[in-house]
């Protein structure tokens, strides 16, 4: 454990609100870090109380308000305008002054909760203020930058800033990070796949009929309009999220469990994907959402059909399905089984599939065929269940909260390699050269109706 | 749905008291009969209505009184000697006089709840006084006989007794029953097998370490002890129910998942188990019991290491454990799958294993490594649970009741085949050959203490 200084671009942001300062709180709460000091840099005309306190809702359980007001006086606020180098300096300055005040011994930690379009300025600038040197990976007091995920808007651009960061900074201080990796039940995955003897045998294209990767929001884009209308839903959470869910599923058994391997086996799937057809929607009266274009083609909603070619998975189609607005909030992987032969005179109709719920329950179920009761020749779905949520008590770790402690301890498996950042880019890139059709969908739906015949043509069904 | 006479050998003995009429009433009850008589036999001197209400307490469920006043008013006892042939003309005319009376057609079910040694000589006199006669498939009005397990005591026993029965009747009449084979719990394990994709890859020497079959009992001999103590555990329970529950794990695959196919593939397996080593305890107090000889070599206990020699379960070892006045009362049939290779810092240190409760409860049970909470390289066991008896309202049907409505339906899947009791025979005369030493063991116990160095010997390590 470590003292730092929490350094937040874009602290006004909805990210900060929701989930960073809720980490931050639990991080204090639960003593995972010795002392700290919570720095937030953005454009507005605010102060941290307000700023805290607006995360007042985001907070899981009941507040112990003793460790809340500590944190509060433990937090300062600074106007800066990201483009300003002076701003920096000014910056470098109240950092330095916090944490003379409060004895800390200068390990920091620069979270850049902002567009990808800002991560090089931003980068530079605070390398130009010496608010962080380059520094190798046994040099103390430590300085290290996050950078939120998506990690630029296209293949060229997250090279371009890829470049420019790695010119300030040395490998080992950069986290370009995804929050989906440091939740408990995706961190299973992996483990779940290789420490039981029942599934390895069965995940390949002889028994595996399809692996469908569905991510549904219920919320529309919220305030984050400019942003969102120049991403979309494929760079928004199919980038990152989840292609890296699709990895996890597909990666082959790597020589240890440890983080590092584990990145490098996923980096091998993506490199393996391609993309075969897709549909794209947008919700009904997303046009005339804030800092949207009028005439907007952003995609809210996509169904993508991907495959991974290589030797396990010759002939395994992965389907993916995110978006906005959507009758329902859940994150979901299904592993879909063959069918055996019927040997019954009433055949089942569904083979076995593995659900794994991320969002917003997180556990593994198997659905099973089994006798109907009282009958001999008649088999009913049931599922063996495993609730994953229930083994934490009250709630699992808020995914922020574990990273930013990952961050604090200099855990690098949280964050993503370039090269599975690029392959991921050439994915969407190759998915937005396909031009998919853009269909209209009614808000709290399950997506354009044009999704039907979408399935028809490649016969998928839906699990989930 | 036919009438049907029920003409109960031994109607004073336990098997009525406990089973045979909770089972009857549970027929009638559900309407799975249209009508009918139930005609007890027996040598002592007691009423039919004395004998139902000792099974009051063996109903599930409350009881309908209505209904079960109809039960009384149509079941009569006649008092009876197995060895005297004018006690079955006698019995005959009752017989004919109750289904003059009620209107039946004549369907008569023969159920001989006594020990296999007068099964024989009860055959004869039943034929001799023409209460049933030879008769096909497609002849009415129907008769037929079932025999409880164990049939005989010995292979030479078994073989004398179907010759003895097979020159009266014909074997589309002949029940031999084993009642586990009717619980829902054990005719959804081919089921289970079959009709799901997961299982089938894994069912082999190349994935499963052992298997265990377990059936532990509570209760002591009660006042069986003049059978017991001429049978013991190997042939009480080894010889029918375990060696059953040991061909539905081990057996092929049937081209039809129907009964006869089902009896084929069972009997296949049987055929190829050889007794490797084995361990008999018996309970202390066992030889001060009524009509249990004051030196007897009984054994109560048994322990045993038997292996299925085919290709698909070549060096897997099977253990079986049974006993009486154990510390818990448990049928349980565990799959215990091989560790895979350690991937982890630390080292899991559970293999996968699945288990198939029979007995209180009944369901599946996966036990999977996952990650352990807040931690990287650590796992924890977890279950991924399916309820089997949850699916019925309010409980389960009782397997006697089943049983009973099968073969009033003539459905022969719950007989077993002669050569599957033959082959029974077989194991457990190889059994009693090896002459296992015997030791005792302390009541409530979990059997004699020497069974830990046997366990040693063998590397084994009960899971149940």
């Amino acid at each position: 454990m470590s003292d730092c200084t929490f350094i937040i671009f874009g602290a006004s942001g909805d990210l900060f609100k929701r989930k960073l300062f809720p980490a931050l709180y639990e991080l204090i709460a639960h003593k995972k870090v010795t002392k700290c000091a919570i720095v937030g840099a953005a454009l507005d005309d605010t102060d941290m109380a307000t700023l805290i306190e607006r995360s007042r809702d985001f907070i899981k359980g009941s507040i112990n308000e003793e460790v809340w007001e500590h944190t509060k006086a433990c937090a300062v606020y600074q106007r800066l305008n990201f483009a300003r180098k002076d701003d920096f300096v000014a910056l470098k300055k109240r950092v330095e002054n916090i944490e003379r005040k409060l004895g800390l011994s200068g390990n920091r930690m620069f979270y850049f909760a902002a567009a990808a379009d800002f991560f090089c300025e931003l980068t530079q600038n605070v390398a130009a203020a010496g608010l962080a040197q380059k520094k190798g990976a046994n040099e103390y007091p430590w300085h290290r930058l996050v950078y939120e995920k998506p990690f630029g808007h296209d293949l060229a651009a997250a090279k371009d800033i890829n470049e420019c960061i790695k010119q300030h900074f040395d490998e080992v201080q950069i986290y370009r990070i995804d929050h989906y990796l440091t939740k408990e039940i995706v961190g299973n995955i992996a483990l779940v796949r290789f420490t039981n003897c029942v599934f390895e045998p069965l995940w390949n294209n002889r028994y595996v009929d399809n692996v469908q990767i569905v991510l549904s929001e219920s919320i529309g884009i919220e305030n984050r309009g400019a942003y969102y209308d120049r991403y979309g839903a494929t760079s928004d959470v199919v980038q990152n999220h989840m292609l890296e869910l699709m990895a996890l599923i597909g990666m082959e058994m790597p020589p240890q469990l440890t983080g590092e391997c584990v990145r490098e086996k996923r980096a091998q799937v993506l490199k393996h994907v391609s993309v075969v057809d897709g549909i794209f929607g947008q919700y009904d009266g997303y046009r005339q959402e804030e800092n949207v274009e009028s005439d907007s083609n952003t995609e809210t909603f996509v169904a993508a059909l991907l495959r991974i070619n290589n030797p396990r998975w010759a002939g395994v189609p992965f389907y993916l399905k995110t978006g906005k607005y959507l009758h329902k909030k859940e994150t979901r992987i299904v592993v879909k089984f063959k069918q055996v032969d019927c040997l019954l005179k009433a055949c089942p109709r569904n083979s076995n599939y593995l659900t794994i719920s991320i969002d917003p329950d997180s556990g593994f179920s198997l659905t099973l065929n089994v006798k109907k009761p009282g009958t001999a020749q008649e088999v009913i779905p049931v599922n063996m269940d495993f609730c994953h949520s229930c083994l934490f008590e009250p709630f699992p770790p808020e995914a922020y909260a574990v990273l930013l402690e990952d961050i604090v301890r200099g855990e690098h498996s949280v964050s993503v390699r370039f090269d599975e950042i690029e392959d991921a880019w050439k994915i969407v890139d190759d998915i937005k050269a396909k031009q998919f059709p853009l269909y209209t969908y009614q808000k709290k739906s399950s997506g354009p109706k044009e999704l039907e015949d979408f399935n028809k043509k490649h016969g998928i069904r839906w699990l989930t």
